[in-house]
C-alpha cells in the first residue's frame, strides 16, 4: 500500500464537495465525511418546505457526485471531534482518520439565540427533515381548518408566523402565503383567500439587513402584495405550542418557523480552536485556523475576515463554494511546496425571491426588483445546481408550476396516518348543500 | 341549502377517484374520504423503494385531482364503520356522513397470513412509507457494509430476501438486484457486484402464477441474469431481526420484504356484510354488497365474479379503474331511475417488468418478453398515470436513468442521522492507501 498523504473533509455541502472536486487527480487520498448521504442545494430548500419541489430535486448523493473519483472515498458518518497534535478526526463510530490536510466545512445549525427550549415549538429550515416537517404541517394544518367548525381554533390553524427577516423568512412567509392563497385556497371549499394569516416578524426595522434600503423597502412592498403581514422592528419573547409571542402579544399560529439565525454546528467548539463571539472558528488569509496551517475551516463555520474589512464573509453558497476551491487549489499548491497565495472573494452580489415574478437581487451586474430579478434568480439558482437531472427537474417544475399555478409536491407522508394527523381537536362541518342531524358533527 | 343526493366515497385510489372524476358536474354532492392526501400510483411503488423515482412523482394530492369538481368535496379521515341501516358514515373524528349511495374503495393492506409479529421485521410494499423506509434500509446497508470489517457481519448487510414471486416480488427483487450492482457497486470502494445477494423466495414453483408457464420461465431467467437467486417452492417459516427462515435455514439479511400477498384494509370487517375466505365483499354483478343495491364495493377490497367464471377479478388497478368509472355511470343511471345494467370487466391482459429493458407482457395484443416487453410496460404505465406533471417527470427519470444507468433519488432524510442510522454495529476500516495504527478501527 502506498503512503499517500491524507485529506480528511468533513462536510459535503458547497465548501467539502468543491474542495473534493478540486482535487480530483490529485496525488492524495481524500476521505469526505459526512452526517447524511446528500449533498444539500439549501438555497432551495425552502420550496421543498412550501411543496414546490421534491427533495430528490435539491439533494444528490455525496457518493454520486465524487464516488467515482478513484482518490476519493466517502464515509456516512459524525466527526466527533479532532485531535490537532495526532493529526487524527475521531467519528461516532469509534474509528479515527488520520490527516496531513484537514478540511473542516461542517457547516451551520438553527440558532434559538440561548432558547434552545422553543425548538419543540418551531421548525428551522436547514435540512430535509426539516423542510418535509414543515411541507406536512402547513398540508395538514388546511386539512384540519376545512374540517374545524370552532372559528378561533380555525383562524389559529390557518395562521403561520414566520421569524427573522433574512433571506429564509421573507422566501418562506412569500412561498407560504403564495402557496396558500394561489394554490391551495381554491381548493378547499371552506377556505377563503382571506382565511390565511402569513406574518413574518422582524427584529430589525427593515428586512433583508444586507442589501440595499430601497431593496429592502421593494421586498417590504412585494411581500405586502402576497398578504404577508410584516412586524418590523419587533421581538420574539416565546414560543410555545399555541403560537409565538411577539412583543408581548400571542400570536396563534399552526405553525412557527424559525428563521432567525444560524449558528456553527457543535463541533467547532470541540476543535479546542479560538472561536469568534458568534461561535465562528477564526481563520487566516489562506481560510487555514491560527497556528495550524494543515487544518482548513471553510463555508459557514469559518469567520473568514477579507484583508482591510472589518466583518466576516457572511454565510453564502458562493462563499463555501470559491474557498472550497480555493482550499483544493493550495492543497495541490503545497504538494509542490508552493508558497500560499491567500484566499480572494469575489462577490458577485446578493438576492433574494419572494414569490412568482417578485425578487431583489443587488449586484455589480445588475441591481433591481421584481420580474427581472426574479429571472436572473432563477437563472442563478438553475446553473449553480449540481448536476444535469437536477436542473431539469427544478426547471421543469418551475414552469409547470408558473403555467398551472400548482404545486407538484404536496405529500403527507411521514406524519401518523388520517385523522389522527390533523393538528388540533376537531368537527366535521356539515357536507355542502346537506342539512339536518344526518350529516352533523358531533364532537 | 338543497337536499342533493349525497355519495360518499370511501378510498382515493383508483376505484375512488374514477368514480368521483366520472360524476363531475352529476347532480350530487361527492364527499371522498381518504386517511391520505394523495392518491397513489401503486405499480410504480417499487421504483420509489430502490431509489428510481420521487415519491413525488407517483403521488398527486386527490384534492387536486377532484377538489375542483364543485360538486366535490375531500375529507382527510379514517372510515371507522358504516351503518347500512341508517346509511351513515363514521369518521374517526367522531363525525358522521350521511349518504343516498356509498361507494367503498378503501383497497388492501399487507397481508402477513396470521404472522402479524413478523411485521417489525419485514416491510411490505403498500403505501409511500413502507417504499421510502425500503430505499432507506437499502442505502443504509450499502454504507454500513463499507465501512465493516466483520466478514459475516458485511455478507448479511448486502444480503436482501424478496418474500413473494408475484408481479411486486418480482420487480422488487430485480430492482435491488439492479440498483446494487449496476449503480451503487462502482460508487464503494469495498463492495464488489459479486458481495450482494438478493434472494427471492416463492412457495409455489414457478414465478408469477397468473402467467403462462413460458413467461414465468421467462422472467426467472431474466432475474437470474440480473443476479437474483430463486428459492422456488420453498416456503418461509420465520422472520426475525436476523433475516428470514427459509425451509428451516436462516439466510441472514439487512432486509426482508414481505410482497407475499395483501387482504382488505379492515374496514371490511366492520362492515358487517359477507365477505369471502379471502375477507373480500361479495359483490352482484353492479359491484353492489349483497343486499344494499345503494352499497357498491370496488377494487382489492371487492370479490367480483364474473358471469360465468368461478375466480373473482383480480387486485390490479385496470379492474379497479373501470369499476370506479361503471358505478359513476351506474349513478347517474340511478338519477334518471334507469335499469342498472351489469358491469363487464375488458380484460387488456397483465404485464410485469425485471429491469432494464426485461420484462413480461401477456395480453390480447401482445404476449412477449424482454425488450419488446419492457417498452410496452413502460408505456402503459406512463399513460396510466394520472396528471401532465407525473407523466413528463417519470419520463425523463427513465430516460435519466437509461442514458446514465444512475438513480435519482438515493436520499435518507428520515431515519435517525449518520452513524447512529447504521443497521449494525460496525467499525470502520482503514482509509485506502493508509497505514498503521493511526487510522485502524477499534470496536
Amino acid at each position: 500500500m502506498s503512503q499517500r498523504k491524507q485529506v480528511v473533509i468533513i462536510g459535503g455541502g458547497f465548501g467539502g464537495l468543491n474542495a473534493a472536486r478540486g482535487l480530483d487527480g490529485a496525488d492524495v487520498d481524500i476521505t469526505i465525511v459526512d452526517r447524511e448521504n446528500h449533498h444539500l442545494f439549501q438555497p432551495l430548500l425552502y420550496q421543498v418546505a412550501t411543496s414546490g419541489l421534491s427533495p430528490g430535486a435539491i439533494a444528490v448523493p455525496i457518493r454520486s457526485v465524487v464516488g467515482r473519483q478513484p482518490n476519493t472515498r466517502v464515509v456516512l458518518g459524525e466527526a466527533l471531534g479532532v485531535d490537532l497534535t495526532r493529526k487524527e478526526v475521531t467519528l461516532s463510530s469509534g474509528a479515527t482518520l488520520r490527516y496531513d490536510w484537514l478540511v473542516v466545512a461542517a457547516g451551520a445549525k438553527t440558532n434559538f439565540f440561548g432558547n434552545e427550549h422553543w425548538a419543540q415549538h418551531t421548525i428551522g429550515l436547514k435540512n430535509l427533515r426539516d423542510a418535509i416537517q414543515i411541507r406536512e404541517r402547513v398540508l395538514l394544518a388546511f386539512e384540519a381548518a376545512e374540517q374545524e367548525t370552532d372559528d378561533a381554533t380555525r383562524k389559529r390553524l390557518l395562521t403561520f408566523v414566520v421569524i427573522g427577516g433574512g433571506p429564509t423568512g421573507v422566501e418562506m412567509a412569500g412561498a407560504i402565503s403564495e402557496l396558500g392563497r394561489t394554490v391551495l385556497a381554491d381548493e378547499y371549499q371552506r377556505i377563503h383567500s382571506s382565511d390565511i394569516r402569513v406574518i413574518l416578524v422582524e427584529m430589525a426595522t427593515r428586512l433583508l439587513t444586507p442589501f440595499r434600503p430601497d431593496l429592502s423597502a421593494s421586498a417590504a412592498d412585494q411581500l405586502r402584495e402576497l398578504g404577508v403581514e410584516l412586524r418590523l422592528g419587533q421581538r420574539v419573547t416565546d414560543v410555545t405550542a399555541a403560537g409565538a409571542v411577539v412583543n408581548g402579544e400571542l400570536i396563534p399560529a399552526s405553525l412557527v418557523v424559525w428563521a432567525s439565525g444560524v449558528q456553527p454546528v457543535s463541533l467547532a467548539q470541540r476543535l479546542g480552536v479560538q472561536l469568534t463571539r458568534r461561535g465562528q472558528v477564526r481563520v487566516d488569509g489562506n481560510c487555514a485556523v491560527l497556528g495550524h496551517p494543515d487544518v482548513f475551516c471553510i463555508g459557514d463555520m469559518a469567520a473568514f475576515i477579507p484583508a482591510g474589512a472589518t466583518d466576516a464573509l457572511p454565510g453564502l453558497a458562493p462563499v463555501a463554494i470559491q474557498q472550497g476551491r480555493y482550499v483544493a487549489r493550495t492543497i495541490r499548491g503545497d504538494l509542490r511546496s508552493m508558497a500560499r497565495k491567500p484566499f480572494v472573494y469575489v462577490d458577485k452580489g446578493i438576492m433574494a425571491t419572494i414569490g412568482r415574478s417578485r425578487a431583489v437581487v443587488q449586484s455589480g451586474v445588475l441591481t433591481t426588483s421584481g420580474l427581472l430579478a426574479w429571472l436572473a434568480w432563477g437563472f442563478v439558482h438553475i446553473v449553480y445546481l449540481i448536476g444535469f437531472r437536477n436542473r431539469v427537474m427544478v426547471l421543469f417544475e418551475w414552469m409547470w408550476a408558473y403555467v398551472t399555478y400548482k404545486r407538484g409536491t404536496r405529500l403527507v407522508t411521514h406524519l401518523p396516518r388520517g385523522a389522527d394527523a390533523l393538528p388540533s381537536p376537531h368537527a366535521l362541518a356539515p357536507a355542502p348543500g346537506t342539512t339536518g342531524p344526518t350529516s352533523s358533527s358531533p364532537r
